[in-house]
């Protein structure tokens, strides 16, 4: 009998989750591929941050996993046995197998990937980071030359590549991120025009002198923290994306409102981005961003384990915000 | 010696006001345009809700007028005397020539006007309030085939005009207003396909079924009263132009807040408007209007006093919202 490794969750939580409320299994592995389904085996796993909130019963619509439970997870994975005419053994796909080595995939939700293309890509700038970074800038903000374009959590994959997209279109390009590390990845890694660190005091005013004054593109996946004063320094006509509004996920107290006068002030527009609705858009990301990745104009900085024994690790830097880029774990070669 | 009637504050007031606070005086017309000045016979005179608030000192940047001062307003006047080369005796003229019948203009901000497209309709539709309603459908939510238009104080002349606009370009409209009477207005004068009384109980539900389940683009002119429960009504990637916050002018209280939530859940557009921006295309939107004027699709709906001497009632009627349709005063003929 074949087995494979899982993670799972030692018990039920309440708290932030850290390493030591995850444990290693071992287990039968699936042998075959039921109608509808694929036997895959994990090549990366992509933790992110909503799980987080999932697992403490805190994420809206999605069920909390139990303990012994497999824990959900995206990953690339290649196909062992296919259930799904579309699907044969070799083919690279993308979908959710769950925190395991070995695993059966939803060949509904599932899609099929080019390995060329950087396999771990495509769980972070081809991934759903990517595209919703490509649905902000390019179809909600329209991005061109000329702008001068801030997103905060810059050194996350959303962020780092929304800036970078942004750069390739012409704009000038400044992150905001927490820490010297950080700063110094999103202007060396990544290549912005510059970076500021929110931690400092005067960040404001440094942030203003880097943009020419602000920004005429704001790109929000923080919250108020960060919003209301880069909204300060908006240009007239600015443009913002609220994409995310991580800062109060896990607040309590009243949901984040914001002032109807400034945006008339401002003559702004605020929009909101949900990246569900761009799914059916994938392939037209994806073959936009080829080239960029084959002339290095494009790039993912990742924050990688190794093995699946890492993930519990992981996932705790990733919960306290130590990860530097997309985090992932490399679960098979 | 030639004189003029003008009409002044008696005192200083503190409350919204009403027309025992306004006096009709006889002084000595001026005879002359000094250099850079246009002396004119006013035609129309424009009573502006604006006033209230900068009449008890609370308009932003604007000077407080004193008793015994004449009070400042728009109006469409004829040139009697010009002491700017780009102006002649016999030009009809829009411009700030003070509560009077016969006053100076500052040839600045002067702007000459064909008379042939309607005298008054240069205060109203093809005025400022014209100009303000097609830079929010226009430009900024760019109303087309397919949308459904809602749009608060629709008896109005921004909200009458923004909505006509709307249905020739395409959009079904549908109005709110306060009272029977405005509604019938909105239905019957300005073509609207159907309006709702947001004083009767029920009303969002109302407008609910008569926007097939609700707007693609709202137009606001009021505040958070309406603007709360119609984005709920939203469609996802609805696009909402906040134009007017009259609700929240004179309010004390904190400034009118907005959910980040809605916004991103809705995917929805949040713009701002300033019509000053849209000063330098105004000739666009007179070009734009003129068919649409001459084939009777675009009216303008007038609550006229008759002379001068009813302007401080006229005023009142517009401060108590009994006015249905752009406020005016024909001082000449």
């Amino acid at each position: 009998m074949t087995k494979t490794l899982e993670v799972v969750l030692k018990r039920v939580i309440e708290d932030v989750p850290v390493a030591a409320d995850f444990e290693v299994v071992e287990r039968a592995a699936p042998t075959t591929a039921p109608a509808g389904q694929l036997l895959v085996r994990v090549l990366y796993l992509s933790l992110d941050p909503y799980l987080g909130s999932r697992l403490r019963g805190r994420h809206m619509g999605e069920p909390r996993p139990a303990p012994g439970e497999t824990l959900p997870g995206s990953a690339v994975a290649e196909v062992i046995a296919s259930g799904h005419p579309d699907f044969a053994p070799g083919d690279h796909v993308i979908g959710e197998a769950g925190w395991a080595q070995v695993g059966l995939m939803d060949a509904k939700f599932a899609r099929k990937v080019d390995p060329s293309l950087g396999v771990s890509n495509h769980l972070g700038v081809l991934g759903m980071p990517g595209l919703t970074a490509w649905a902000g800038v390019t179809q909600l903000a329209k991005v061109g030359a000329g702008d001068v374009f801030t997103v905060d959590a810059a050194a996350g994959s959303v962020g780092g590549t929304a800036g970078q997209i942004a750069r390739i279109l012409g704009a000038k390009a400044v992150g905001i991120a927490g820490g010297a590390d950080k700063v110094a990845q999103v202007v060396e890694r990544y290549g912005f025009d510059a970076a500021v660190d929110y931690r400092n005091e005067g960040w404001v005013d440094e942030l203003k002198g880097l943009t020419d004054g602000g920004p005429t593109v704001h790109f929000e996946n923080v919250g108020l923290p960060i919003l209301n004063p880069v909204f300060g320094l908006l240009k007239t006509y600015g443009r913002v994306v609220i994409c995310g509004l991580s800062a109060h996920y896990h607040a309590d107290g009243p949901p984040p409102q914001f002032g109807l006068g400034p945006i008339v002030g401002k003559r702004a527009a605020v929009m909101g981005l949900v990246v569900y609705d761009f799914y059916p858009r994938w392939n037209e990301w994806v073959k936009t961003a080829e080239p960029w990745l084959k002339e290095g104009r494009l790039v993912q900085v990742e924050d990688l384990g190794e093995g699946l024994e890492s993930a519990p690790a992981q996932f705790e830097r990733l919960m306290k915000g130590a990860n530097t880029g997309k985090t992932l774990v490399k679960v098979g070669g």
